[in-house]
């Protein structure tokens, strides 16, 4: 019966999506409270091809269809308790932990290399990222300021910080070789497509 | 009387911020409306020297110092009456129009030289651009998009397209030359140092 429901089309564009998602390549909001950018860092995240994004938050995000133009319903998102246990074991799983700011150890973020397995870290608007953020990082990286301002906004760092992977991995080619099996896809498929 | 009122450091601040201003890299908003955006946008033109943000809006542009983190203070903002005749005479004055968007005719963003004259052109949150700016421009370029959502948030966008702009400036090392005279520099240090 499910295959009424859902037109072929769609089905073939969501698979095609599915194939060039890149898991490798997370996202770890700490904190991250305004609406109108957890909205706008879930559409780039979409857009760049990230599958998995993992969220600190007091309470639930702040996510619906209005707000995320639905972008939220193409991603994997994982609300974790504890920010100190959740990064340390994905840490141990291999990924790189590149957090964001304005610290004097930065190094500029173009210097990493996120063709790794890597995990982007984005802290709060007001307070940044947490000390136990920044001691567990292998990289903090910053943008250049060339003003008067001292930081971006959260939304747009992150942004940027996405299509210098995205540069990267497309360079690198990426985006041409399916990193899920056909039965991760097949899994995720039936979920996104009925749900 | 007037050098009780700003203290030296601050003074060599501003005015070293507007030695690495880049007048010769404009911005242009046609129709942003949400003051999350406009704030945002603003924000990342000061960080990556633009000296000119020209706008198009019915009503004032909502800005304020809560909202943008004073950078608008920072900027010299020119609201324009007549997007047509305004776009006319900055590409009269050699400036290539570049236009934003999600058409069939648009290329790549990174293919752009931006360390050339240039005015990025970014639109509407729903509506996009104008007919008028995508006839007008020299070029229209698209971020691309690997995921199910079709385009991204403005600010956001902006940012990207700022931030490769940065990185083909700071490799000709146009940042590390002044753009403005000695006498553009006194004259606008005296009206943001006092205002
Ligand atoms: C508005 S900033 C927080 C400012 C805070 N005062 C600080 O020092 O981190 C919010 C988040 O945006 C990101 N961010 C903003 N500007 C950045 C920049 N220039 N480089 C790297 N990340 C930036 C970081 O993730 C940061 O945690
Ligand atoms: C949300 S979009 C407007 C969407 C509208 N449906 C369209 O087709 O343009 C608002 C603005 O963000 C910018 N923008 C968003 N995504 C973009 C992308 N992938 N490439 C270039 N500009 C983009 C453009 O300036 C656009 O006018």
């Amino acid at each position: 019966m499910k295959d009424f429901l859902v037109i072929p089309e769609r089905l073939a564009r969501i698979k095609e999506v599915l194939e060039r998602r890149q898991p490798d390549l997370r996202l770890f909001l700490e904190r991250v409270v305004n609406y109108h950018n957890v909205s706008a860092i879930l559409r780039t995240a979409d857009a760049v091809g990230v599958l998995h994004v993992h969220y600190f938050h007091e309470g639930e995000l702040p996510i619906n269809d209005a707000i995320t133009c639905g972008a939220h319903r193409w991603l994997l998102l994982h609300r974790e308790e504890k920010v100190k246990e959740a990064l340390t074991k994905l840490r141990d799983q291999g990924f790189q932990l590149v957090a964001t700011g304005l610290f004097p150890e930065t190094i500029d973020f173009r210097e990493v290399d996120y063709t790794r397995p890597t995990v982007i870290i984005v802290g709060h608007e007001l307070e940044g990222i947490s000390e136990t953020v920044r001691e567990l990082a292998h990289a903090v990286v910053k943008i250049p300021m060339h003003g008067m301002v001292q930081s971006l906004n959260v939304s747009v760092a992150t942004g940027i910080i996405l299509y210098e992977a995205e540069r990267q991995r497309k360079e690198k080619g990426l985006y041409e070789i399916s990193h899920l099996s056909e039965e991760e896809i097949e899994s995720i498929l039936e979920d996104w497509a009925y749900h």
